[in-house]
Formats: C-alpha cells, structure tokens, sequence
C-alpha cells in the first residue's frame, strides 16, 4: 500500500483538462462531505482532489493519468455508505459518479433500461414507474447512487420476492485502473460464458474496475400491492411467523419486524401513531409487516385471507390491511424513520447488518442487545424478517469516541461470532469497505482473503482503486 | 500447459487407497464414455484414470496427491455437457462426483436443500416436489448432475420467471487444487461481504476449484400450472407476442418457441401429435409454448383470459389450453424429444447456444437458416423465446468429419459475429468448454480473458484443474 505519489500541480491541470475546471475541485472547494460517508465513526480523510467525470471516457481518460503517476482513486456516489468504503484513507483522487446522472434510455422489448452509474435510486425507480416498470431493489436509502447499489449489491425490502441488485444487472461498462474500457455481460437474462467478470464486480466497492455504465433488468409493475401489520405479543412469536407464511406461497414481496422499542422511538419522534401499541388490551411487543403485491386486488385479497388465517394460528393479535394510500404512506414512513430516529437521537453511532438464517432473528437479536447492555452499549434493531438480513446500532448519548469504540468493538466482535456460528453473512447490503475488514477476515479466512487479494492484484497490480478497503 | 507429470502405479495406488480400490479405476475398467462427453464432435481423450470419490474429505486427500506430482485433474459429473468441458484433454485423472449423490437435508424453515454435486436434477426436483418445494432451474437434460449445472450455470425452461442456477446457490463447500477445503457463500440470501468468489466459482466449469457440497434454495411449489400453445403464421409472428407476454405481467414460467419443421420431424418420429399444423384450415409456421404457474386454478384462469386476448390482438390462431394431464405430458415429451430427434437423424452434429435480445430471435434464426443453406449444412433449432436463448445444431448425413468440420465452423464463425452484433451471449447454459474458446476469446477480447487467466492462476497456479479450457 505503499508508493503511491502526490498530486501535483500540474497533475491536477491534467485532470482539469479532462473534465473541466469546475468539475474539478481541489483546496477549500473540497467540501468536508467527500472526507467521510454517512457512517463518520470510520473516521475522515481529505482527498488532494475531486473530480467529477461526465461520461465513460473523462473516466478512462483520468485513470491513465492515475495509473501513469501511481495517484490512489476512490470512487464515490452519492456518499451514502455506511461502512467507509468511499473514504479516500490514502488521499489521492476522489472521483465522485454524479455527474453522470442519465437514464440512457428503455428497452421495452426487452424490459431493460441503460443508465449511468450517478442516476439516483428514487429517480430511477419512478422513472421506471413512469413507463409501467418496477425496478425491484428497494434499499433504504433511496438517494444512494445505482453504481453504489452495485457496487454494494444492494438489497433492501424486496428481496424476499426479487432478490438483490446483482439479480439485475445484465451489463455493464467499466474502466480499469490502467484506463482500459471494457463491457462485461450482455442485455440478455442468461450466461455461460466463461468467468462471470460482472458478478465478481457486483459488490467489489469500487476495488477492481470503475463502473461507468449499467443496462438493468425490469419488470412489469404489480398492479396493486398492500401491506399489512400483524402484532404479537414478542419478536419469537413474530419471527415464528414468517416460515409459514413463506412456505405457503402467498409470494410476499417483503416481511419486515420491527421491535416495540423503536416503533414508540419513531412515533415519539414524528407524531406517526400508524403502529398500534395495544390490539384488544393485549401489548404488542413487535410486529411483522408484510406486503403483497399482484396483478389485481382479487389475487391480493384471496391471499390475504390466507395470510389473515396463518397469522391466527400463530398468535397474531390481529391482520391489519393497510389498503388507504394515507396508511400505506404512514406505516412506510415509519419505517424509513427508524435509522434517521436512530441517529438523531444518539450522539455516536455504529452499525451491523448481519445475514442469519430467518429462524435464528429472535436468537440472534437477543444476543445483541445482552451483549449491548454488558457493555453498556444502548442497542435498536429493525430489518428484513423474511431474508435474515439485521440492522443493529450501537448507540451512545454519554460516551467519549475513544470509549464507545472500544465498548461498540467488544460488543461487534462478540457478535460477528455468533453470526458465524450460525451460519450468517457479515454485512447482507452495506458491504465491508473499511469498517468490517478485520470481521471479513475472521470469517472467511486467510485462505479466502488472499484469493480475493490475488484477484485485486489481477485487476490493479499498482493497488491504486479504492486502496485499503475489503481485502488490501 | 506443460509440466504435467503422468499418474505411477505408484501414485495409483495412493489415490486407490484414498477412495477405494473398486472406485479407482484404470486400464481396460475405464469405459469410453469417460474420454467424452455428450459432444463427441470434440474429440476423445482417454484419462489415466477415474476416480470416484464419496466425500469432501477424498476429494480433498486426491487433490493433495495430484497437486503434489502435478497431475491432470478433470472434474465430471454425468458426463451429459456439449462442449467438451469434461473431456481430460491432458490425460491424468477424472474425478467424476456421481458416488456423491447424496440429499443431505432440507430446512424447512428457510426454504432450503444441502446436496451433494452428484445428485442428478431429475433426482433432486422428484425428492423435493415430494415436500412440496420446487427447484425452479430446469434445463432441457434432466440426468445432468446439479455439481455440472452449478458449474455451467445451467438455466433451462423456466428461467423466464425463475431466473438460472446462479441464482438458487446459497453456499457452496469447495477443494482447492491444493487440497484445501473452503466453505464460500452462506445459507443465506443476502451477500455483501467481499468479493463473490461463490459468484466466480458458478460457471466456471470446474476449472478453478471442485464443488463437494452445495446449499440450494428452494420455492414453495405452485400448486397450479398449465401450459398454452400458440400456433402462428410464422416464427416472427410468434416472437412478436412475446415482449406483450412478459410486459403485461403475466409471470409465465415459461415461453418456449418451436418452428414447424422440428416439430414435424418429432411428430414422425416419436408419432406424438400435440402440435396441430393447421389451424381453422391455415396452416400453421411457428409455435410458442406458454406456461403459466400460480397459487390456484382461479388465478391462471384469470391470467390465460388475458393470454388468450393478447395472442388474438397479435395473430395467434388460438389459444390452445393444455389442461389436461395427459396433453402437459405430450407437449413436454414433444419438447423434450427435440435434441433426440436431432441426433437420430444426424451422423454429424455440433451445436450452438447462443443468447440474444428476445425481438433479434426471428433475425437470428433467418439468418443462421440462410449461412447453414450457404455452406450446405442443415441447420435445426429451438429455444426459449422469453429469454432469447437459442439452441441451433449444424448436422448432416452426407459429409465426411473433416469436411463438416470446416463447414460448421464457418457457419458457427458467421453466427458468433451475427451474434456479437445482436449484443447477445456465446452460450446461455452450456458453457465454453474446450468447443467454444475460440469464440470466447473473440467475443470478449483479450483483456477480458487475461483477465479470466489471471484469475484462473490465483487458484490454481499449477494448472492442473481441468487444463485446457475457457481460458487456459
């Protein structure tokens, strides 16, 4: 990691040459938000410069200029990353997407759209809206980059019906460290075609090669979807839950939990009573929201019917259909309120999102928040019921940073292990970058991480994309 | 590709020892089907032996031998690939998996099967149907083991709505050519977690690392499913209706396309009449073959009035429903017989599956009829119109073997270009192999297969993991 050289200033008039002066900021223009991304306990670094390239070929032309003089480049979306994986730890370039912000145009023979790596999740699904097409990744945070999304294959909501990012990516341009340009995949759903180069893109954070363009597969739209609140008495009985309503075949495009706790959070915090704190006199403890969605309200309901009986055999309080736009709003608000409740009611913060088993969420959670509280770490926790996937924060109000490392690190690591003994995933969408790299490696291995390490070096032998991140 | 050392009685005996006299086979025991798979067309390469090992553990203890002498290792399964990917081009050993046919466990909770690579697809969609699951991955050959269908990224029918293999493997135990085993991916269905070396492996038909054990997902099984055929005038005709299929949010299973020709010699061959050649006194040109799975009879019923409908608007000359058991079973076994039929008649035949965007189908197929009739090779397809992944065979009855050779190879030369320019893919499910790694390389370009090389030396810097192919 070492080698790397300065830019100069004649270097920086080399870029500005490629891309503008006004696309190229160096000095005070350097807002402080290219230093860190959105989880800033990973710790700020300025870069020398940020470039913001217009097309595929500013990109090429910019990686030879690195590439010639050994200068470190970290590309960058909209910044909305949560492990440090844009953070420029050596300096160097940052060369930030957005400005390459196109939706290049749809194929509606072949249910597919061209776009630029900048153009925003939220703009691009209501784009795709637009024209009758649902594009299915649906992370959390919908301002977040396509290229992002890719390079962390994002998962979000949907996953349970549609899989993750990698499942619609059908090509894509890159740019390798050298400058070269190449295409990887093709506009077409199947492959056996020599070594899937594009997969082992997908979700390389930007370590291997730019990605510069982006063809996307779509699907027609459901013409109706809604969801439904089921409460129980505790987060075991509504986990139990999920199994049978997967297994039935109702098709559900995603289960949700969520924990009393940061259900009151949230509604303390934004007046949203949209969850009920108590069915028949009874206390909820937590909840599963699940949302259907199919070509017309009779298939919906005839499922919902099924779903209302399953839930209570199982001991749900109750089936609540949120079939009022008003209410469908509410109860997504809610949801996407947790991690902003989250953060700004605590002074540090740290996070996991942790893959288990579904069956294994009660098990898992509760370890969490015993771990937490031995540690003196405040826990909150949501996430995706039906695909395992856990978003757990520590959180601080009466800690120094040097202390809440410490303590949110013992209460990680003891996590991380029991993710590992049953049978998880690290991180399920956020990805490692730099915040979980000593965790990649204690579960996957020297072995694992030198093949990846062996891979990087196959693709960037001068170690100048993205340095210091995943596995270099 | 040089260095290899060839197998001492010495060497022999060790690996005899490892797996079991009865199961390491030399000499004369070696039948001639482990010198070839089902493409013979590529040539036969006796090994210096076959083993067949019964678990990781051998698999693991074989491979320390083979690394240590530098021997030859081929990795086969059922032996039922088209391109050579099994052959031991190199001699040493075959390494076939069809001793590991073991289901080694269903989770009901997460949906999901652990299998050993030699199960046979037929075997592992029977047993799970059994629990009410379905494995959507469906390719044409149903003996193939499920370790070869990981290894090509077999798709098959009912990708259209399923997607291929890639995307039901959760995690995967592997041998290194070291002899190291390593456990990649996790029984989870979200990944964000460092570079996909499960991802890399998928495809990469057993040249980079051996598949001992596999996790797969499964789907709750639909309880309902009928198929549809509709007769057109003509194949354009026919893939016209097929963006409104997919676009109007049907979600067919399947969408297979058949010309009048294959069809025909399937029906004289096996007398199975399903497809009708004339239609209310037209004659009919081309077909597609549309199923549709969902939860219960009401829902396809609603679905096939709107199939019915779109197929009117676009020419069909019906919509025949196939309700029946006995008519399903006849369309599939017409559909099945395709390939048979196609080599009963040929003495000589090679294949192509190509992938281009579903509206170049008619294009395509025109065009490859047209270079066949030019260079005097008779040319037979079929394929999936959903996804645009055709099958077309160069056969003949009247050409010596190095006179068909050079023939198809300019037919397939003039298509793989014809296919470059319809933006599509080399192989949809088959793979590369030995038979197609000229045109890989065209196809992607150098770097991309230095890149694929460079990647194939990380793990295997001896070359001995089946030497030869894709890109070594």
């Amino acid at each position: 990691m070492d080698g790397y050289s300065k830019l100069t200033a004649e270097l920086i008039e080399q870029i500005a040459a490629i891309v503008g002066e006004e696309n190229c900021l160096t000095g005070e223009d350097i807002a402080d938000d290219y230093a860190h991304d959105e989880m800033p306990i990973y710790g700020s670094h300025m870069p020398e410069a940020v470039c913001l390239p217009a097309n595929t070929e500013e990109v090429a032309a910019i990686m030879q200029v690195c590439n010639k003089h050994t200068i470190p480049v970290t590309v960058r979306g909209a910044g909305t990353g949560l492990v440090g994986g844009s953070t420029p730890l050596f300096g160097g370039i940052v060369l930030c997407t957005m400005r390459m912000d196109h939706i290049l145009g749809y194929d509606m023979n072949n249910l597919l759209v061209r776009v630029q790596p900048g153009v925003r999740l939220c703009d691009l699904a209501a784009d795709a809206l637009d024209k009758g097409l649902l594009y299915p990744p649906d992370p959390g945070e919908k301002t977040g980059s396509i290229g992002g999304n890719v390079s962390t294959n994002a998962g979000g909501m949907r996953a349970v019906k549609y899989g993750t990012t990698r499942d619609y990516v059908l090509d894509m341009t890159v740019v390798l460290p050298t400058g070269e340009v190449m295409k990887l995949g093709r506009p077409v759903t199947k492959a056996s075609s020599g070594y899937s180069l594009m997969h082992l893109i997908i979700g390389s954070e930007g370590t291997l090669a730019i990605i510069t363009e982006l063809t996307l597969r779509l699907v027609p739209n459901p013409r109706e979807n809604t969801s439904f609140i089921l409460p129980f008495e505790s987060i075991e009985a509504a986990i139990d839950a999920v199994p049978r309503i997967k297994l039935v075949g109702l098709g559900p495009q995603s289960i949700e939990f969520m924990e009393r706790d940061i259900v009151d959070s949230s509604a303390a915090s934004t007046g949203n009573n949209i969850f009920p704190t108590e069915v028949n006199g009874r206390e909820v403890g937590a909840y599963i929201l699940v949302t259907l969605d199919e070509g017309d309200e009779d298939e919906i309901f005839q499922r919902a019917e099924i779903l209302a009986e399953i839930g209570d055999e199982l001991g749900a309080y109750d089936t609540l259909v949120l079939s009022q736009p008003a209410e469908k709003q509410a109860v997504w608000d809610a949801r996407d309120s947790f991690l902003t409740v989250i953060e700004s009611k605590s002074e540090l913060v740290d996070e996991m999102d942790v893959v288990v088993p579904v069956d294994r969420i009660p098990a898992f959670l509760r370890y969490a928040h015993d771990v937490g509280a031995e540690n003196g770490v405040r826990m909150r926790s949501f996430g995706h019921a039906g695909d395992g996937n856990l978003h757990i924060y520590c959180c601080t109000n009466d800690m120094k940073h040097k202390e809440f490392i410490e303590r949110s690190g013992r209460v990680m690591r003891a996590c991380y292990a029991k993710c590992a003994e049953f049978n998880g995933q690290i991180s399920g969408e956020h990805g490692i970058g730099y915040g979980k790299k000593e965790y990649l490696l204690e579960a996957m291995g020297d072995t694992a991480i030198e093949l990846m390490a062996g891979i990087k070096r196959v693709f960037d032998p001068a170690g100048i994309l993205n340095p210091g991140k995943i596995c270099n």
